[in-house]
């Protein structure tokens, strides 16, 4: 079973069949033709509520945007968005990213947006973490050599573990902000949760990775 | 005028000649007669009261330290420590550092500590700062291929910009601690100025930074 069982949002996904990517594996290769147009692929990890990808698609009509989420009920947000404005850029998959590497085809993908994802505190869990080097080796398989992945959180001990593991393994890395909103940074587009956690005095953290190093590994 | 006009201090300076070297440009490719052993060489960049590196060359007596201090009267403090606990491998230098490499020779020095600089926090001032590019590349011909500098700070925006200039320059960077005092790291000997901030609720920076991809340029 592909899209997680969901009271309500399964219907509406239906009739918003159009939006949605069911079966993104299918297209490995091939996504050109889901946009029918030869425009660059920018893909948000974990999109949630979606003010930061569909601000962006709205910015950007020569840019394909996809919108990768594990929760319909939050993805719905989103699809809400793109409805409202008639955003035609943007393709949502309800999916989870473990193997995104069998969604796109080597090279497909011109840029990673991964916006404030869970931390996963527990010394344990890291390899969960979206910027363990495991999952940075997947995401450099499918990632173009000039592309590069943005990252946000206000974690800062899951920043300082990203920080590390791109290090680690020879990342070239740019464009570090340690406090995000006083960095004078002007086209920083704010998700739904940097508002509200940044109006609470959370200190938000941005660093761009390229991850060429693991493409030649 | 190599020492600066202090008040005392001079006095004193030349009671406690055996401990100075006034004209480290004399000693460059000698250090080694300096300490009269074969033993690695750690600098300190602006040693301020010396806690750091008295505590360090008290704990590692075949580690031969240098404190260098622009401030004599700063400096007289870290002095007391040495000759209270008679700790016989450092040496002190009251001079400025802008031109360091003429003070030691190519790959002489095996160590760096830069703890708490100033931040010059007007951004014409960046040249001003310890961890500048430029400056890098005067530590680099002088630090050995395999060392390492050692950077600590409680200045967000010093750390931010630091991070930035050894990234943008392709160093290898390590350890990046964005609060070093809750990262579990045991060893970490806490200057004056870091216990008095960090006690106020400031939270430490720190990171370890390879220079040899400046040595190559």
């Amino acid at each position: 079973m592909r899209l997680r069982k969901q009271a309500g949002v399964e219907d509406k996904i239906k009739e918003l069949k159009h939006l949605f990517i069911e079966n993104p594996e299918e297209n490995k290769d091939n996504w050109k033709d889901v946009f029918d147009n030869e425009n660059p692929i920018h893909v948000e990890l974990g999109g949630g509520k979606g003010r930061f990808l569909t601000t962006l698609a709205a910015q950007n009509p020569d840019i394909n945007y996809i919108f990768i989420e594990l929760r319909g009920e939050v993805m719905m947000k989103a699809i809400e968005k793109v409805q409202a404005q008639n955003i035609p850029n943007i393709k949502f998959v309800l999916r989870n990213i473990d193997k995104i590497e069998e969604f796109f085809g080597k090279d497909e993908i011109d840029r990673f947006y991964i916006n404030f994802c869970d931390p996963w505190p527990k010394a344990r869990h890291y390899k969960r973490r979206l910027t363990y080097r495991g999952r940075l080796k997947q995401y450099a398989q499918i990632l173009k050599y000039d592309g590069w992945v943005h990252f946000k959180t206000d974690e800062l001990s899951l920043f300082e573990f990203s920080l590390n593991e791109f290090v680690d393994v020879d990342l070239k890395v740019k464009n570090i902000s340690l406090d995000l909103h006083n960095s004078g940074m002007e086209d920083n587009i704010m998700t739904e949760y940097e508002e509200k956690f940044s109006n609470k005095g959370r200190t938000i953290n941005r660093a761009e990775i390229s991850l060429v190093k693991l493409k030649e590994d």
